[in-house]
């Protein structure tokens, strides 16, 4: 092995915003801010470094057009799926139509940006 | 913590070509292939589900418009990042301009079809 992945950088137009959601989704914590703004968020054990990637909120005015062309998929890990949609409907996502059947075994969600992220159905363990 | 990122979706024109770059920059192997196309790599040792998220390869014919609004960045994990750098570079990577200074301690590249990510400073250990 010779690279890791160790950090997903978001750009986004309210980094405070999307760095409380995305915490509240990952269970992850305020690892750093940058003089541009940007917040990275990684898990409370590891941190930067760690085996799980940490998310940088990078603020940008780039102009956005649909779909993510990388998006990332999460997995419970503490509840079952149906239970876990809750959670994240309440914590502001929103389902998301990038053409799926409804059929499909995942949910689609946007973030409160919009980007567009999929809750797959097998529960996983906390690593 | 109630969710924990398992999968990146990377869409794509040509997943083969794809799969075998990202398969030789993170040292990940074939974990499987769906109907559309789709490819799905991961880490030898813990496959989906293990704490680094896998990497799906995902054949679309979406129009790309510039850089990601989420990118991935990466860490040498087995030699220094110039010695990396020139790992990458001979595995097709290309240079990218995203109006970054060159002073930072980053390299801004992109993968074969134009995929921008960045090969930080920092060497990691193998988790």
């Amino acid at each position: 092995m010779a690279c890791r992945i160790s950090e997903l950088v978001l750009d986004c137009a309210d980094a405070e915003r999307l760095a409380a959601f995305w915490s509240e989704v990952l269970g992850y914590v305020e690892l750093g801010r940058e003089a541009d703004g940007s917040i990275e968020i990684g898990p409370p054990d590891t941190g930067f470094g760690g085996p799980q990637p940490t998310l940088v909120l990078s603020p940008s005015s780039d102009p956005r057009t649909g779909k993510l062309p990388l998006h990332i998929d999460v997995n419970a890990t503490d509840r079952d799926q149906d239970a876990e949609l809750e959670r994240l409907l309440a914590l502001g996502a929103r389902p998301a139509d990038v053409g799926q059947t409804g059929t499909e075994n995942w949910h689609v969600l946007a973030d409160p940006e919009g980007n567009v992220f999929c809750l797959l159905h097998a529960r996983l363990q906390h690593p």
